[in-house]
């Protein structure tokens, strides 16, 4: 049974997640907090591989330096018993108030100046934890109101904001590479960069666009009841897939961060046979971790929360397990085959052929039977119903 | 008065706007055809400046040589009696069920081919027509069941497909520039480049980048319940707005194709102002046709059709009266200061100060007092209060 | 094996699913017409218990009573033949352009007595051929302009029209009830009865409201992003789920109509379970036809139309038999007693008990801890992922 | 000018409006707490004509009797010294962490009762204070998952809470009429009664159906993307508009709470036409009290939160102001009659006419010509327009 995980599975959590202490926009905390030191044993009895976070998570604001050096001495020492890693780390530029109005991208300069040092110093942790990824959410760079914030000028504040930290690491000799988290809303009422598609073009204008790519969350993608397999299939092809954030949500309404699964589940699955078996030739599209960016429901006490972190995990484990059955199963191969699915990997023009050559083939377009070739069948359905079927394990 | 269109406000119209004859998934037309001939006159006596239109809203599909050309004449003479332009054309690649799989991402490769041929022969007319712009609208390239579309093999086959055209009309000395149109779905149940910003990222995979922008439309990036005024604010910022469809849109449901600001007023409104006076020093952003895409309601008859085409326009002037106004007005130039909004404009770093410097700088971090700053105000509420009195002219 | 459908598991088609032609807001049809009479035979192949239909679906609009009766004879002949039984019916009032700005509710008197007459009509045939439940989906009672309907005035004529409908069968002693189906939008902008709560309360102001429930269709309520499972619990609560339309939907875009399952698979697990397992003492909690109006992808050929029907069936009877094994577990059992679900059976005052005494129960109130009742975990994941692995069966 | 308010205009806000402290999902407080007896001074100087509120937004949680009494105490010379009234109270049954599941239906039976008698103390105190409505919002009742919630059970404790309260005021004599008021989802993954429709659907299960109506929210309905002009004509065909809250949104997101028209204008526009001009003869069809449910953005400090405050009534009075020029305008009535809006007012059948009678009028569909009667147009884009430019003082 596969469905144990083990470290070499590559699952992460952010400290965040199990420790969140369920506070929401219209109630009090339900959980006491939860010790990061903690976390690290728990996870790591579950079979995870590591844990991120953001600097407050560990270190709460304001800190001194014997403090903050306290807290990460004993969380050192703590993935030392453990043996888990730090794959991935980002930044807190959106619980204190002083962000409330952006970070990077604040009208305020010098909360923009602000969010660039509370940053460096992170990243210097991070490159001694020995974190290679180093995620950018910018929760609260947007706006509610659309004449109160340049947009334009946003933008402009925030390629400073990555160039001038990217230019901090490359000259630090770290070996971090940033990924890009978008989101359309919440908390603010619009995001600057609220797709995946709106952060891919970002980068583009990037001066180290090649150190920086995205961490695109599941739930984020379908609170704009955008497809997510689609999604990550398009950040594959930019080859930008940097690190994912795996959770849950039902469609769009605010933010729910429910376990891998528990939302729509067909999509996951889906999820979880492109990341496992998309690669080129069949093999894993991405190698980073799994990270599940959820939250235990508000509902849970703590033993409902290892329940669930445990859920995130097994699911996985699960759909894995049933994408690897339906990628092996002939029946599927014959039906995809016969959905012409393989032949769009055929280029429309031949090895050589130049639109000339197309222009003066009459197969084409004169002598092109467009009503024939309308009436060809494309079998979605049968593909379809064998990938439910597969995921039920019915077959 | 300013509310009077004139062909020097450059609006646009489609052919196939006016003349739907509005089926829809559960009726018959309520309309007779219209005339494209009928619709260059009554369209110039309402004061447009042009129309466009997909190759079959001229010619049928499937017409001979020397029918298509009559159509063509007809056309060309109704233009030179009404001095009306054709700023842009574009190819039907969804109507003729042989697209029901995608055009130029259709998993049957010979499908492909004839959409490049069907778009390579729109293309030499829209030269000859003189029309700058041609837009992709790829409303069939996408699927409803995710294993039965490769959507990175999609991708691949999108950019062969601009690829090749661009190099044609390149070689051919056309003066076309491209435009792809977003669209989350409908038709299809997930489209390829579902918003601006995988457009804008796909652009910058292709060979002739500098020839690929953008046409967004209104209601395809609300169907998301994406914030139209930052779309087209990034789309600015990307230099990518080529071209742009203004119509009317209540959130994520079936694409209405409403009036311009017949849906979200607001929105609209702040549109206008971003065409009108968003430019670096205050001027227009975008000096194209303003193009109205939109749909005259299934219920009016054929002179609703022509009071729905001269509403869209007068709104549009309305609005960019308003707007003007806006703008003049000392106290939202008092209200955007007090918000800092034109302080986002100023980089975060000084000139010539690098990171190095920053972080020597002790006011930046060590000595920056985050309580202070978190209480300052923003006055966004003030100016949003000022944009919807202004709209109402109520100041 | 549960899986191979029988007649007795009362699964009925629309013919307008399978005859679908796969016409769409952007497309011509794709698929020829498919007699009436060749898809009883093939549903009565596949298993299916019945068919159900509009009287446009099998008379063409406008037929003379000759080529009617030619029509109605046939189909009673394929009846004959294969045993199918029809127990639902109802009317066309959506496709032709007379009722484009409504039926029952058109601002035009003469076209609501046309719609009238329409169904009485066919209120005839439905009784003469056995059904038992005639469905009313006021498609085209809505409106895109809010000042140019009067909601309130358009509620008396609906109410008007059913209670005059509703006598007329009563009268002629028809075993007719009444279900009237909810949408939120498309074809109109808004429709009138948007939810299943709209049309409940919507009954209760009935004269006949006693033959008067629900056909609630999965993807209507999933286009307002509505919980399906919670939608059937009210309607079963209010004594309401007179018929059900199961499909599939992607959340709030398009009617998209998928099989049954290819949507949120999940919510379709939940709502197989509430039907087969949630009845007061455990067993069915509605005993009617389980109807499919969904409509084959329109990229399927006629193959793929019957593919895609036996797959509604499949998928319905899969998730039957994972149902009722997960009812079966005694984890399970153990899991909501731990959630106490199970405990909401339990009346808040005690048998005789009066608010007086409840005002007099000290440990109530002034005796209560209520931090120590905030701090009992609910176990709500780990009932979540026992049902999810049960779906999967993965125990 | 009109758009100065005085207590005549029936302006309320809750205390937790402007009291809003401002903590999001994702941050802290950036407001400090702010005193209720100020709140009160400063909206009776903005001209509002009273405040409502929650129990725990005068007493704090847990407050012991001698405290509580205090807090009463200066709250009531407050509203003596302004002359403020308090037309609506309600309970709060979602802040502490004891209804992390539910209040009147948490599966937990002694948090049910703690709750009945929660809501009991504070309907004493606003039969005291005089408030004629009292509000039920279960923003806790629903669940994340389906089955560990049992909804009909949630619905019979629902109702049993609902009818013991009513009885309890029924016979204490308090002159309170109960408002529920409907929300989708959040705080929890589903509400159990979602919009106006299931409210209104169980209000006729109650008991005291009388004396139980609705307190519909802008913002709620439109999380759903339902149109709110409809819900209220809905909701006042039923006669159960017992109050009402007005704020702003933009669409399916989490709940913003925006002031009255910075959302969606058109729709807000629409809603006080109704309010104020669609009456049976076209006076106000509401006479109660204009409730402002809204929180001041997040990035005010609290200058802003006055003006936001102000914006909410000024907006109201302009949009009123502009409805009434609207119904004045002669055009606007002969567009009305040429789009047949008043003809919805006639009944189907004319007084007397049976459905015998119907059926022997030749003329209502064996002589009815259904192609003409489709020709006729409905003019409803000229009425859009109309009421666009009279919002916009454009005529």
């Amino acid at each position: 049974m596969t469905s144990q995980p083990t470290p070499a599975d590559k699952f992460t959590f952010g400290l965040w997640t199990v420790g969140w202490q369920a506070r929401d926009p219209f109630g009090d905390a339900t959980r006491p907090p939860l010790d990061p030191v903690e976390s690290v044993h728990r996870l790591a009895e579950l079979g995870a591989y590591g844990v991120t976070f953001h600097d407050d998570d560990l270190v709460p604001f304001g800190s001194d330096t014997d403090s903050r050096d306290k807290h990460i001495t004993r969380f050192r020492d703590a993935l030392a018993e453990t043996g888990m890693a730090v794959p991935m780390m980002t930044t807190n530029l959106f619980t204190h108030p002083v962000f409330k109005e952006g970070a990077f991208t604040a009208n305020d300069r010098d909360i923009r100046r602000y969010a660039l040092r509370k940053t460096m110093r992170n990243l210097d942790l991070a490159a001694e934890l020995g974190a290679k990824t180093y995620v950018f959410w910018g929760g609260r760079e947007g706006s509610e109101v659309d004449v109160a914030k340049d947009v334009r000028a946003a933008l402009d504040r925030f390629r400073e904001g990555i160039d001038t930290l990217a230019q901090y690491c490359v000259d630090s000799g770290y070996e971090i590479r940033f990924a890009l988290e978008p989101k359309p809303n919440e908390p603010r009422g619009d995001i600057l960069l609220p797709t995946v598609g709106h952060a891919l073009a970002f980068i583009n204008s990037l001066e180290h666009r090649d150190m920086v790519g995205l961490n695109p969350e599941v739930g984020h993608e379908q609170m704009s009841n955008l497809n997510f397999v689609h999604a990550i299939s398009q950040v594959l092809w930019h080859g930008k897939l940097f690190h994912i954030d795996l959770n849950g949500q039902h469609g769009p309404k605010f933010d729910q961060d429910l376990v891998f699964g528990h939302g729509d589940l067909l999509s996951a699955f889906g999820l979880v046979d492109l990341l496992e078996n998309g690669g080129p030739n069949g093999g894993p599209s991405y190698d980073g971790p799994r990270h599940f960016d959820y939250k235990p429901l508000r509902t849970e006490d703590i033993e409902g929360v290892w329940v669930s972190a445990a859920a995130n995990m097994r699911t996985y484990l699960l759909l894995k397990e049933r994408a690897a059955a339906f990628r092996a199963d002939p029946d599927v191969q014959e039906a995809l085959a016969a959905a012409r699915v393989p032949d769009l990997s055929i280029p429309t023009l031949a090895a050589g052929e130049t639109y000339t050559d197309l222009l003066a083939d009459r197969t084409a377009f004169e002598d092109f039977d467009a009503e024939a070739a309308a009436e060809r069948g494309h079998g979605a359905s049968r593909v379809d119903q064998l990938f439910i079927e597969h995921l039920l394990c019915a077959r």
